[in-house]
Parts: structure tokens; C-alpha cells; sequence
């Protein structure tokens, strides 16, 4: 009955991951479509949405069959909750990639990212792209070392955030009032994706520790 | 026993009541701030939201003891669980109002909103500010027909949101960058601030009625 038990908490996990996985694949398929104006692919990122949230829903009912069957305690009780959490994270994300992609497709055929901007979107949407993978990892292989270097990518993405806010207001901006919009907007939505990667990291770092973080999202 | 679990789970559920209230405050204090300059004002949200941030971990903490003590079955499970998610959801819901504030100091002691926003954006706040009221309520009442009414609401919160946008970008806006990326900023964290309060609502439908929402953010 046990081993059933770990098994089924062990497919949850394997769950979450190809969860973040999906995210993960949304938020590349978004930017490709921002940065090369592809309304095709920024369909299909929100199209494929619903899968994401179907996702959620089978990983959030099998938690809870889990946990009235079972009853859990303790630590495997923080575990099945902290699960719940991510995964309404990862829906989240998921709906913030559908927001860049609808960015894209507002604007098309035009590009919403003007080129004096192109550069730095690119880096902060690769950068935001490559925490939701780590968060994947974090789920994956419960390593804090990986889960704490999010903390530093974050840090990175709220500099980039800035300098973009700063080339908007500069004197030099000749865009307009449009694309200062859509990329302030742009910014936002990268942002937040990559502070529920933190916080995913965080979770996890609390699962494993007990140290509770200042703040988790 | 079985008394002294549910003046638990029924302390529980005050308490949340108690933080969605203090939500409805940092909401209007931040409005009150941002649409007349008050950085003092500002500045008391931004230092409140500590308090916020604490009782969401007391609130938790007292979940994960009741669950692991009590071991809910069923209903109550998923009782607990959706007020875990409820309290998260407001937490964040104390960090927008922290952001709106944020713009007021941001901008002292100009006004961050122009006279010609003044309005839309009032009426956006207001509405807002509301509906964070109407999920204390259904929390409090579990009321099904008042939650379903915060869809209504939050149908007139996109409209404005889409009527502001139209402002910052028709012909006749002369006021800069700078506002417009404030307010584009500001439409986005009301927005969302409704949204959670819509989630709020559905979760509580679904507790009641059984019935799963469409898509609970």
C-alpha cells in the first residue's frame, strides 16, 4: 500500500515537470513569435493553453484523491500542497505566455518589439525562458544549489526591466506612445513569469530546508 | 473534539475574512494616494503590507496544523486547501495595491494620473476596490449569488481597461510617454486585483455547488 502511495506521489512530480516543460516550450513559442511577428506560432501558444490548464486540473484532482485517500502527514502532506501551489503557478505562467503571444498577434504584421529594444526583449525573454527550465529542474532533482540561482537570474531580469523603462522615457525615444505601451506591458508579463519560477524555487528550498523564505509569491 | 476542530476551522475562515478587509483598505488607501498625491498615504501601504504578508503565514501555518492533526476528509479538505489558495490570493493582492502605491511615490508630488484620466481610472479603483469587498463578503456569507455577481463586475472592469487604452493612444492624447506607461501599468495591476477577487468567488462556487468553474485564475 506504501509503495503505491510513493508511486503515486512520484507521478505527481513527473507530472509537474512535464508541466513545466509545456511552460517552458509556451514561453519560447511566445517570444519567437513576438520578436518575428509569426501569428501562426502565436496561435498555437494560445491555443495550446488549454491543454495547460487541462494539465492542471488532472495533476490538482489526482493531489486531492491522493490526499483523502491516503491521508498523508507531516512532510508529505507539505509536499501535496506545495504540488498544489506550483502547479497553479505553472497555469499561471502558462497564461502569461498566452499574453505575449496576443501581443504579437495584435500587432501583426507588424513587430511590437521596435529594433532599438529588439536586443535587450530578446535577452530578458531568454533569460525568463531559461528560469522557467530551471524551476522544470528544481521540480525534477530538488536541488537548492539550482533552485537559489534563481534568485540571481532575478536580479538580472529586474535590471533588464529597468533599462528598458529607462530607454522608453529617455529623450531619444522616438516610438511613440504604442510600442512604449506594448513593451512596459511586455515587461511586466517576462517579469512575472520569472518571479513564479523564484517563487517555485523558493517552495522547493522550504520543502527541503525548512527555511522559510522572506517572502515567497 | 470534533467542536473544538471546527471553532478551528471556523477561526480560520474569520481570519481570512479579517485579511480580505485589510486588502479592501491597502486598496484604497494606495487609490486614495495615487489620485491625490498623498505620498504619507503611500507610503502606509507600502509599510502595512508586512502585516499582510504575516497573517497569511500565521493563516497557513494554523491550516497545516488542522490538517495534520485533524486529518480532514472530503469536504473539509477541500475546504482547507481553497482557503491555502485563498490566502495566497490575497497576499498578492496586497503586493498590487503595494505597486499602485508605489507609482503615487514614484511620481510625488506631481499626480501620476492626468486630470483627463482622472475619472476612468477613479471609477476603475472604485469598482475594484469593491470587488475585493464582495470576495470578503462571500468568504464570510458563502454567498453563490453574490460571487457570481463579481463576474458582472469584472465584464465593466475589461471595459474600462480597453477605454483607457483607447485614451493613451487616440490622436488627441498629449501627455507623454511617461503617464501613458503608468497608466497602461496601473489599468494592469487593477486588472488584476479584480481578477483574484473573480477567482476568490469561483473557488467559493465550486466549494458550495460543486460546480467547476470554467477556469479559475
Amino acid at each position: 500500500m506504501r509503495d503505491l502511495y510513493h508511486g503515486q506521489l512520484e507521478a505527481i512530480v513527473d507530472d509537474l515537470v512535464a508541466l513545466a516543460h509545456a511552460v517552458q516550450r509556451a514561453t519560447h513559442d511566445a517570444t519567437g513569435a513576438l520578436l518575428t511577428a509569426d501569428a501562426a506560432l502565436a496561435e498555437r501558444v494560445i491555443a495550446e493553453d488549454a491543454a495547460i490548464d487541462q494539465k492542471r486540473e488532472e495533476i490538482e484532482e489526482r493531489t486531492f484523491e491522493l490526499m483523502a485517500l491516503q491521508q498523508p502527514v507531516a512532510t508529505d502532506l507539505r509536499m501535496l500542497v506545495a504540488g498544489l501551489r506550483m502547479v497553479a503557478e505553472l497555469e499561471r505562467m502558462g497564461d502569461l505566455a498566452v499574453h505575449i503571444a496576443k501581443v504579437a498577434r495584435m500587432r501583426y504584421p507588424d513587430r511590437a518589439v521596435p529594433p532599438a529594444l529588439h536586443d535587450t526583449v530578446c535577452e530578458m525573454a531568454e533569460t525568463t525562458e531559461e528560469m522557467v527550465g530551471t524551476a522544470a529542474e528544481v521540480i525534477e532533482n530538488r536541488d537548492v544549489e539550482v533552485a537559489r540561482r534563481l534568485e540571481v537570474d532575478d536580479e538580472r531580469i529586474d535590471r533588464m526591466r529597468r533599462s528598458i523603462l529607462e530607454t522608453l522615457l529617455s529623450d531619444d525615444w522616438a516610438g511613440g506612445v504604442e510600442p512604449a505601451i506594448d513593451i512596459a506591458l511586455l515587461g511586466r508579463y517576462y517579469e512575472r513569469l520569472a518571479d513564479h519560477a523564484v517563487s517555485i524555487g523558493r517552495r522547493l528550498v522550504y520543502l527541503v530546508t525548512g527555511d522559510k523564505p522572506a517572502h515567497v509569491g
